[in-house]
């Protein structure tokens, strides 16, 4: 079985896993990790854990990173082979939330760059695939970034994060905010970044991003035609330390570098 | 038949028109209203009509408001028996997104008060009902809003509507956006404030709403145990000209005024 096969095979396992598990999320056991708005569930925990156990059969000499209980860590040589891992990028909205926005996520990188990843989203049944050089597919059937090309028109995705996050958010984008055609915030890395795919947003923007948050959906954005870069447009390495993170349909991307403040900058 | 089955049987057909339309919204006719980012579709169009043609039917001597075509008018007497009708709340999210979160509006006024309504969310088969003094139902299922009493933990669906809302809501609501526990937008008035009265979310803003994008929702909130008032506190009147909308679970409702900027303010 080539790497692909296995994280559609891994993906469509645990889709079905997640999807009974969120019809009866009222009896979800959940916690806090640091604080009241950053939560985990007993789903997050069980989805890592057979992932990383499938993993470790198949590819006993790979690295995992993943978000949860002891394995987020980056490898100290960031050349190795890794496995990045959320097992549910959007743990709030499944918790509480009409639209059920969150996603698991697998990527494969080599030298800090993701080469295949896989994107599962339970309750619509989306299987996101890509493999650099390949191409990205939704359900199998290719997938392609919008064409829009002025920012008054862009159909923006702000993940505003956790309270923590609302500063930088506020100073980094406020100009994206107060120009963007359309803002949405589904605050799901992987939502957010996959619709940047297929086309139903135009750019993602986020000023902390964790490599799991990511990994597997910046291959599917940048096969998709799209582009992902950080903040001031330098490249994004999972393992590099860096945070804010840009995904576009390329488009758009220098005019928003052009507007977003730099980090840090008061 | 009575009102709030004639709007029951009105929101279920248009419905499954709509779902349909949907499902070849490449194809759709697209027109823009004041700018780029006011769409109007013909399945807009079309849905209004024919709810504006069933109601001149069953109740010829009732005044209609709606948000197209002519119809986007007031009552000169305020005291008037009303209907009002937003055919697609979430135009945008119908001609494109990931997530659609559009819905169906309905709702019938007396006094300027919206004393039963309903709303229709085609893509997930929701439909939300409510008449005053009986209580709200999601598919024939009473719903109620949430018990969350902490600005930390509150889920805030904080919609940015156009570029021209932008500056207010980014003044009015700095504080919030700071330190509310979550910030979703899924910009779509009717889909925010039915996940309050469902407790999916814990308070809903906007500074500039029209009377069609929250009669029948504001009715299905307040008879979930919610609140619904302008942003300084005062009663939401249909037909005041007032604009800004607060809708909370009822218990944060005090606390979120008094973070919110008043607008006009600098």
């Amino acid at each position: 079985m080539n790497e692909l096969d296995f994280v559609r095979e891994a993906l469509d396992d645990l889709a079905v896993f997640v999807r009974t598990k969120y019809a009866s999320r009222a009896t979800v056991k959940i916690s806090e990790k640091r604080e009241a708005n950053d939560l985990l569930t007993e789903v997050d925990l069980a989805v890592q854990e057979e992932l990383v156990k499938r993993i470790k059969k198949v590819y006993p000499h790979d690295f995992v990173a993943a978000e949860e209980a002891g394995f987020s860590r980056l490898p100290d040589d960031p050349n190795v082979r890794a496995w990045v891992i959320d097992p549910i990028d959007g743990t709030q909205n499944f918790v509480r939330g009409l639209f059920p926005s969150f996603g698991i996520s697998l990527a494969l990188a080599e030298g800090g760059v993701p080469i295949l990843g896989g994107v599962a989203v339970p309750i619509t049944g989306d299987l996101f695939l890509a493999q650099r050089g390949s191409g990205s597919t939704r359900n199998g059937d290719p997938i392609h970034v919008s064409a829009v090309s002025t920012v008054g028109l862009v159909r923006a995705e702000i993940d505003f994060g956790g309270p923590w996050d609302r500063p930088g958010t506020l100073a980094a984008f406020d100009t994206v905010i107060r120009t963007a055609g359309q803002i949405r915030c589904h605050c799901a890395a992987v939502i957010g970044l996959c619709s940047v795919a297929t086309g139903d947003m135009d750019a993602y923007f986020h000023v902390g991003l964790n490599p799991w948050d990511y990994a597997a959906a910046q291959v599917i954005v940048e096969e998709a035609g799209g582009t992902v870069t950080r903040l001031d447009g330098t490249p994004a390495y999972l393992f590099d330390g860096g945070h804010g993170l840009l995904a576009t349909n390329g488009h758009v991307h220098q005019n928003l570098i052009d507007i977003i403040r730099p980090l840090g900058d008061s």
